[in-house]
């Protein structure tokens, strides 16, 4: 056996073991007993152990010296791999270990301060936090930028340089045309009784329309949906409420994207370090085109109003048109998860400039909730209310998510240039979706862009699949075209 | 730290990744994706190496050989790694993997001969079996006898010997009262409805009634009913017949007196290695007594008979007497997973002969349907319709499963004990049982047994118990008094 061929059976295991860690964190969220979780800390910290070790081990960094690539897939392979190794060698096991005790417990503290509405509360926890993250990114980053080191483990191979140029370009216009839409009356929202049993039927045909395989998946319900797993056995969770039905429509939809990215990985890459999504920001375009682009346009919410008025009887609203405008109707309000298409990115610039300062040592942890509320006036026309729906809305940098944010809007921008792309190649999209028909759609992601897994690079993968250097334009002209239509602007 | 701290830190570790390996299996039999089973078989292989690696890591040796005993709680610890730890470096690498292959195969070449009914196609695999299984006791005895040196993987302490000289004597006892029983009139059987819903609920019912904790568990459906997990995480499954309501609530029954068994354990123990039963007999001591010795007395079935026309009406049976005699029904059957207390026994002794003989080269496996059969005439009464119903009715053997046969009826005799020590102490113990509260028995069962997890040695931990040497007089008394009454002999 050759070096390269010893490194891949010994990283078939590794990836096996991800996986189950993977199937925990599920078990965890669905099905775990509630007075389970101590001894689950405890499991999960075993299994990490296991799993930085195996990264980090010393015959990986001597295998990776040795062995030589067969071809472009196996060179992609030892990128993958080397770059892994490098995360787990580069970081002091004792930092390593003080970072997960310190955020295991800081998800609490903020959970607490955000109920008592207690900024001060989390700040000295969020102050320690930021410190050990900057210590890790500063061990990663060998000397450049902090920022840009974190941002590797959620975007690997783009500098917040490139996020902050489009990020810088996108946040004009989208002020103008929010504060434009919000000058506008407000159309009808749905109203009725949504049951739960009906929702998650409906939510389970959306799967299927959407091309979710249940024979490899299955769909649970959790606080806060996810989807779990890679190659073939990919789960996702969704929610219900009784008196909005949107959530667990598109959460479900949102989730399939993810889901449906993994499923249709090319099975040569099971378990190895190419079969995943590469990066959380093409992982975001996928649930996002399937959520927005394709889920809340005017054709597929023409076939959604008839199978909602099955499903449910008199919604509150007259015809496919009025319920097209619910779908997309922009609110006033405060809180990421639940804003429309339209404002969501603005939350994500927000978080984006507020991260980048603290990792650079612009903007100390006592300023941060001042700076959090005069962005938000400046950029949503109002101001914050209550720390709950400001600083101490988002769960991201009490676990120490210093880097996540941004791959959320960057995922939009992805979207909106693999949308143009798609509409060229399948010019009688709107026809099929007016059907609840998305198999071209779905057909055309799959075979343009989720069979790569983690062959090419984040930003490669966008521009073969899209035929242009990912850019904010697409995004905006077809947000521009969606709202100014919507609310006669 | 010294090298106990040490060894028990790493064994933490241990145990904790032993609990995942657990739940995998869970998932696998409850939840996951009919499609995932490819990728599920690498996960656990690849978590089945990391366990071995561990167990037989040469530093469990060194600290084994440094480590003091800080107390006998700590001697038991170190007792039971030591075993872990001799049976990981015992048996050479290849022969664990070529058995792991095998019988992964075997199991299905098993299933396929059944359902053909054919012998034939399965002795060559069996043949393979049995070499390797007799190879590997071989390494573990060193010398001694390999079905003793099997034995000990689930049921420590304990020979063959000892187990023989309780069979022996059960046998022809249990023969004679099988045989008086089939020449009377048999009871009625129930008969009506019973809908899956209803079992379910009743399900969930009588696993409360038990002492079935929720918090720390769950009950799922499962094509074969099972427990699974230790300590604060342990969950189990039931399954429903239309036509046949006893097989859900004593299924639930049983698993619950396996699962009360590990929640019932000292929490000190939690991930250490006397944290979870001692042995499968002690096991099965706790199924059993929960299922038969109170689950099916006349008190018990009293109140479940008013439970079950609450339930489901009529079930065509006139008063708690005619439902308690069909409960305890005795019928001609040759399947061991659905035979009554009486005839259960002889099922495992018939299995336990046989494989002591193969294991001891006194048998050749071309010879074992003739054995098989001729015993099961000798025992029964009657002869074998077809090789499902006999040789080919068990997957164990398939699978490597030498010497755990025996562990059943054991525990049968485990649970004798027991009954007589704990009506010794609870006088009124049918008044409460006729109740439908089971909360003195399972107390004492949980101070007296299941607290102690692995502290003990199985035959210590019962004697313990019960004041006595274990013995089958108990069970046998208790088989004749209930049986002879039933059927007036």
């Amino acid at each position: 056996m050759s070096a390269y061929d010893d490194l891949m059976a010994y990283e078939r295991d590794t990836q096996a073991l991800g996986q189950v860690a993977g199937r925990l964190g599920w078990d965890q969220e669905t099905v775990m007993p509630r007075g389970a979780a101590p001894q689950r800390a405890d499991e999960m910290a075993a299994l990490e152990g296991v799993l930085h070790a195996r990264r980090s081990s010393s015959q990986v960094g001597d295998w990776l010296a040795a062995a030589q690539a067969p071809d472009a897939t196996g060179a992609a392979m030892l990128r993958e791999i080397r770059r892994s190794y490098d995360r787990a060698t580069k970081v002091p096991a004792e930092l390593a270990r003080a970072l997960a005790k310190l955020t295991s417990e800081a998800q609490g503290i903020w959970a607490e301060a955000r109920t008592a509405e207690d900024v001060a509360a989390f700040l000295p926890t969020l102050e320690q936090v930021v410190a050990l993250r900057r210590e890790e990114g500063q061990a990663l980053a060998e000397g450049g930028s902090v920022y840009d080191a974190l941002l590797q483990d959620y975007e690997p191979g783009t500098t917040s340089a490139e996020i902050a140029a489009i990020f810088d370009a996108m946040r004009p216009r989208l002020v103008a045309l929010r504060s434009a839409v919000l000058e506008r009356p407000a159309p009808k929202a749905l109203s009725g009784r949504f049951g739960e049993a009906q929702q998650m039927k409906l939510s389970a045909e959306l799967a299927r329309v959407f091309g979710y395989d249940f024979s490899l998946g299955r769909v649970d319900k959790a606080v806060h949906p996810f989807s779990s797993g890679s190659g073939i056995d990919v789960r996702i969770t969704t929610r219900t409420a009784e008196d909005d039905p949107f959530n667990c429509i598109y959460s479900t939809i949102h989730e399939v994207g993810h889901a449906c990215y993994e499923q249709g990985i090319n099975r040569d890459y099971l378990l190895t370090p190419l079969g995943r999504g590469v990066s959380m920001g093409v992982h975001e375009s996928q649930s996002r085109i399937y959520e927005n682009q394709l889920g809340r346009s005017r054709a597929f919410t023409a076939w959604l109003y008839d199978r909602m008025t099955d499903s449910f009887g008199d919604i509150g609203l007259n015809g496919s048109e009025a319920f097209y405008a619910a779908v997309n109707r922009v609110n006033k309000g405060y809180i990421r998860t639940e804003a429309d298409e339209l404002q969501y990115n603005l939350h994500i610039m927000l978080r984006f400039d507020l991260e980048r300062a603290l990792m650079a040592g612009d903007l100390a942890v006592s300023d941060l909730e001042g700076a959090w509320n005069d962005r938000f006036h400046a950029d949503f026309g109002y101001g914050v209310d209550r720390p709950s729906n400001g600083l101490l809305q988002d769960v991201h940098w009490s676990i120490g998510l210093f880097g996540y944010f941004p791959t959320y809007a960057l995922g939009n921008v992805y979207a909106g240039c693999l949308e143009q792309a798609l509409r060229r190649d399948v010019p009688d999209l709107d026809v099929q979706l007016a059907q609840g028909d998305t198999t071209a759609a779905t057909a055309w992601l799959q075979q343009n862009l989720q069979r790569y897994g983690g062959l090419y690079a984040p930003r490669e993968v966008i521009e073969r699949a899209s035929g242009q250097v990912p850019s904010e334009g697409p995004l905006l002209d077809y947000l521009d075209a969606k709202f100014s239509d919507l609310y006669s602007l």
